[in-house]
């Protein structure tokens, strides 16, 4: 007997973290889509507007009513801008759907801190302390028991998972800050049409932007500071490489006196990981690249130990749209369904 | 009950055709990886040699061993360079293996002209005779009742199923050459440690070659004049640009006197690929690009009749690797055994 | 003693093309840059707006007014839309400025074309017919007593540059159409903000487009009407690679009974082109690719003729952006002006 | 009256390095390239090697040989790999040529070190300790007197330029490394047929490597704790990035505590630099990326204070073959021979 399938609506299905979730939900055995909204395309088949979509994807963009979307779906995954999940996620969880919203709408828990980054109050303080930040590594156990998921940004997940173990071990000389330099895909941007994002503009460049300001360092520090037993400072740098997808975090981690050797260190790593599904540590000497990664949904660390400086540095790599976006949705809802947590998610990378 | 699986082997497993054979064996629910060789990895683990394998395949490379390839497989994925298929079919066959050859030994039915391109004679006339060349959409029969597949060349790919309808509808004048301007991703000439692959000189560059003399042009000639009824002349200009993964094929075919009309043409070939899982035509008006094909095993084909100089355009494009090679390999394979013929591959591009 | 400067302004200077028009008057000996305009970044330092311009330019884009323009330089480089030189050029005429206008609107002598194409009444007759095609091949001499140049477009330059001495020499079959399959860097498209040209939908992809109706070849058959003996159809395939600069056409041309060898064909290219300073032939045998030409202002041409099918193949390949487009309206002015016609064009392509 | 041109030699001109020195030198108004070694190219014209060299090139690659060598040219550029410079300086030396030598072979003061790193005892103590450190931001004084210039790495430069005018003013808390994280385009691993450096494995990559262990660390350092007043250590992180040319170095530097106002800090920069032709510094708020240096001589370099954690962050970007390489060369050439240091080199990056 066939199981009954679970079904799935994508809020903002045109934009590239839109189109993954399509992609991952037609081809998971255990969801059907069955609602997908853009107001840009509402009306047309979607494979009549990204001819790469799979033929056998029949349905057509509709505008968002929020009516059709509770009869149509059991589970929404919203890949929308800040700010319009916060309109629409209160609404969807009175009448019990399970809402995994790819924004950051949901993810800080301080309201002060959001409505800074955002410009704007942040109205919803009751489902804020009910959702769950969607990083499998940390919350797995949180996340089977909620129906409201804050799913991580990209940069956060390669950087948290990076650095979990060490601060966990209690090895890290806080005096100093970590240093995490990011490089992202373009795809990081979605799919805006702003002349940075140009293929004249980005090819042959690399282009660091907003050094230490970005607005998910909050996210990062909130996320650290529960793990880690003191205030972590993180000092990002992030920047534009031209790849379509990936991203490819350097972190410098300042080690305490009397550090453990290299060997020990891996260890600590590969006891905290060696069960994860997704993240998995590369031998002693080999660091991953985003090859490695591309179009999966891993996330690859490797580590070097470096003695004359008394810094551990982790090199963490993510596809950007799968475990950085879509793809981590769709591990967090198979958690919640019970689900094999693997399920419809590639665990190989393409090549070349 | 679980079905029986279907012990595969992979002879040459190191270059792309290979990488990608294992990726899609691995995935795929009927068959089971049992035996890959490489000369250059013997004895290492194919996952730590390329870690974006998945980490589930614990398999190592073999050197190549007859007897230990007769006990390990039913089923032969041979991804050699021309002219040592030559040598291990037979042995192959003499064993009732099946053979699925992504090499060129087998394709040309005239061993002159075999002799002719690749400077030997070739020594096994009976297999050639019996082999079938591995394009579904013209041999799908004969290849269901075949043990040796000669799978077909990427360029010969896509440029045959760009033109088979508008041949087999007697339509082309064959006074005038049918020009193939054909590019290539640089994936297409393997894993080649030569400088005219390096990055610093593919990027930013588009370099055409071998202009009228690309040996594959007789594998192409020979089908061509199979299905046609006269001899036509294919005049193809293949250049490498600066993509991994992906050939996109001009066909400017000369049509006869009074031609039917743009509509009437798309009907024909509407009629001839309407039933086919992998060649799809795109609707009139809307012309395919590479990333609809991108990582997916679809050939898609796109008309335009340019009525002010009588000639038909074809646009023809396919993913070199999986429809060029690997897939239509394993699309074989699923038709000789009676599989669904789309089983484990692919019918969506990742996007961007 | 000091030549004196020609002063030249560039109207329209924020684009791809007026920013080499920029670079190169700069860098140019006897040429002093007075005057861009940009409505955009009206009021700011050009080298504020585009950090990559020379720090010795200490201009400020200034907004077009016509009085400021009159004073301030002699030659005027117009690089805007089609439809706004038209407005612009018949005042800098009237105070006898020289023009070189880098868009549409003086190329086409049949204004009936003109008005189907670009939808609107060409209000010019008189300057259309002073306007000079700017394409010193073949119209040195006019070039050098004109004060109007209708700066050719880039698909059109690397096309028929590859085609005019074979059509001169009337040893083509007209029964027949030459056929362009042309390849274009994505700055072709100029600095656009349109999803198309997103470094993410570029990337990894090749993509024909207006396959046969592409708005340059009325200019590209006027200008071959006038060089051969008969009417001449181009078909022409423009496509979009993932370069930023650069066009490379591949022309494949019908040659009548009895074709001269290749020997000789290469001799009636060599005879016409080699006093040329700008456009190359390639030995035979040697066909160019677009690292030959990038960031010169080279044409190169590469021969091929193809027995079997009776047909010549002409690689052509330019920098768009220079012998497509600034270069050429530099050479150009060089020749208007008496200087040497190398006179600050690079002779030579910077590798890799 | 002509000035007198200066014979100058290229040996091992075949390399992506050899190919921009024969550039620039035939673009140089005051030398002369009298001759150009080539041990795999000898006896061919180095522009039918190479089509993109100017066509105005005519000399051929010659097989090493001394006495022709001194014959040649009173100047010679060393573009060999490290080693094979050492047998050959002494010779030149002593028949009082200048040399300028790219390889690391006279970089290293510590002859210790070089053995360590190099493998192999270094021999010409006597001539390492009159070698002049070619960065003249630096050393200009002592390079105008010299006659045989260690020309810089590539990292080295980006890193050394983007920190003297920090360490000279005392402000750094040496108790913490300061943190190098280094991209360079693929041109940076030379024209080495290798299949780490194909299109297929580069594209759509990036790729750390020799975390803290680079080779050019030590010369690094030695420079920068000339400099300093107490002992620096640089962790470096080179990475390999999908451009071609191109290094963007984010340098992470723990200020003292009471550190400076960021404008401040600028001023320090400011005031060392603002005088030099070739290393300028972006306005606070602004910072560099490669494009606004590929293709030119230039190091540019952006501030960014990060209060939060007490740590500079300087962006440092050059062209690794110009300002890392053969643009630094000559730049020294210019300084020996008294010319002025910009003649022959541009100060514009062509764009896009």
């Amino acid at each position: 007997m066939e199981a009954k399938l679970t079904k799935v609506a994508v809020i903002g299905g045109s934009g590239y973290t839109g189109l993954e979730l399509i992609r991952l939900i037609h081809a998971h055995p255990r969801l059907q889509l069955t609602y997908v909204t853009s107001e840009q395309y509402a009306g047309q088949k979607i494979r009549e507007c990204y001819p790469f979509i799979s033929p056998s994807i029949n349905l057509r963009y509709q505008p968002l009513d929020i009516k059709d979307a509770f009869d149509a779906a059991d589970t929404f995954f919203l890949a929308l801008p800040h700010g319009i999940s916060l309109a629409l996620t209160p609404r969807l969880r009175k009448k019990e759907k399970i809402v995994i919203d790819l924004s950051a709408d949901y993810r800080l828990k301080n309201l002060d801190t959001y409505q800074k980054i955002y410009g704007k109050t942040h109205s919803d303080k009751a489902l804020v302390s009910q959702a769950v930040y969607g990083l499998p590594e940390i919350y797995r156990h949180q996340i089977s028991s909620s129906s409201l998921i804050a799913n991580p940004g990209c940069y956060a997940t390669s950087i948290i998972l990076g650095l979990i173990p060490i601060l966990k071990a209690g090895l890290v000389n806080n005096a100093a800050p970590i240093i995490a330099d990011s490089k992202s895909g373009i795809s990081g941007a979605g799919r805006k049409a702003e002349a940075t994002y140009l293929f004249t503009e980005c090819d042959q460049n690399i282009k660091p932007y907003k050094i230490g300001k970005h607005r998910h360092v909050p996210e990062i520090e909130q996320e650290l500071n529960l793990i880690g037993q003191s205030e972590i400072h993180i000092l990002l740098t992030p920047q534009l490489v031209p790849i379509r997808r990936g991203i490819l975090s350097n972190l410098y981690i300042p080690m305490r006196q009397n550090s453990p050797s290299m060997e020990k260190i891996w260890e600590i790593y590969q006891e905290f990981y060696h069960k994860e599904p997704f993240t998995l540590l590369s031998p002693l000497g080999s660091i991953p690249c985003i090859k490695d990664v591309y179009l999966s949904n891993f996330c690859r660390l490797g580590l070097t130990f470096d003695q004359r400086t008394n810094t551990l540095v982790v090199v963490s790599t993510i596809d950007n749209l799968l475990k950085g976006a879509a793809g981590q949705a769709v591990q967090n809802l198979n958690i919640i369904m019970g689900f094999d947590e693997k399920m419809g998610l590639s665990d190989a990378a393409p090549y070349p």
